[in-house]
């Protein structure tokens, strides 16, 4: 997604964070809640489907939050601080959670393995987005 | 909306926390979500749109976060009690910034001056749900 | 949810439908979409959940159309007649796919009996708000 | 965005289409809809705010109508082949509209430019995936 950084360079607002890291944080939210959605979707289609009631919830879960932060973070109009720092810290939460518990299913499906894997990039991307806000 | 309340007594997974408290604060999301996206819209709509660029953002903001909160409270399966808090936290962070905003501009639209009072009401509800939650 | 209807009548942009049936419509999307975020998490729990996975994913798909139809409808400013027909149309559409489901597991689930009401009631006022449009 | 086709690749349910333009189709909807909301944005913090109205509110409504229909195609699960097609139908809508209304600000506003390029995008890719529904 080429769209985020681009947009923001050409955003009137003045900008108020790191450009780069903020595209960044952008794009891993939105790439996480479409990898969570999918593999909320994909749990469901397993056999094993009861035992994965809480991946597929923490799924749905972290695609909320994500899609949530990923459009209050795109908004640079009259930016406000403190509402932006608290957003990104509870996806931040939400992107661990999620991680770690398609992470303890990676093994038996691949679709977990990925999602871990965009949870973890997201959880780093809101990391390093509250230390340029600092 | 009586669909909440009746849905979560329905639902199969065991209660974690008032029933009456959660769907009131369901509803109230719910419905500051939708008044938010109203009021947004009915600024854009009005001669001084330049006066009105941070209520606008912020509504669409309130929006984003109440929509989230009101689908992730919504799930009983697997309830993951620090992530529901922090993000109820967070709800009631953009209710109170919203509707401190749309408070100043009550006199001249009463778009605003029915938009602050859903809000109001979101961040009271969501500051019962947090005492219920602890 | 009083705000819909009273958000409509305090808009400066002039009225292009009934705003009785629009609020009505706008107020049956959103409840349709929370109570279809419900029963999928309702149906999630339940013992039976690998019977259910029809029910939960046109719970899911049936919440996503009605949450888009419940913004888009709200918008007044600059109204486009022909896209908010279309959306309007596939909402209906998917209100009465989710609808017939939820009522085949009506006896079984009472979660599926109150969706199924909440579904058929979003399917009328859309065939209403449709009629309303011509 | 290269999760959506390996989430799709990982998926136990068996594929109904092309796995390709089913993925390039989703990731055209996720990009669209995030180009749409900062676009949305751009406008808004432009000293020709009042002139940008009716762009701002269709940047909007294809932001919401592509999020809903990428959740709706990511979904494997019980494939439901006509509400899928007749939410691809409009969402193709959404972003030629969108995209017109861009494009005739893209001289003036290089937002507005890269924004109508994603919505030209998203509009060729639903069209490629009506195609492949068939």
């Amino acid at each position: 997604m080429a769209y985020a950084q681009r947009m923001l360079e050409a955003h009137p607002w003045p900008g108020h964070v790191d450009r780069s890291v903020l595209a960044e944080c952008i794009e891993a939210c939105v790439e996480c809640a479409q990898a969570c959605q999918s593999c909320a979707d994909a749990c469901l289609s397993e056999e094993s489907v009861a035992d994965l009631r809480k991946c597929i919830r923490l799924n749905l879960d972290c695609d909320d939050v994500c899609s949530a932060t990923a459009r209050v973070l795109t908004r640079q109009t009259e930016y406000d601080a403190p509402l932006s720092r608290a957003l990104v810290e509870v996806c931040r939460q939400a992107c661990a959670t999620c991680g770690e518990e398609c992470e303890s299913h990676a093994s038996h499906h691949e679709h977990c393995r990925i999602c871990a894997e965009a949870c973890r990039r997201c959880e780093q991307a809101c990391a390093a987005l509250l230390d340029a806000m600092k």
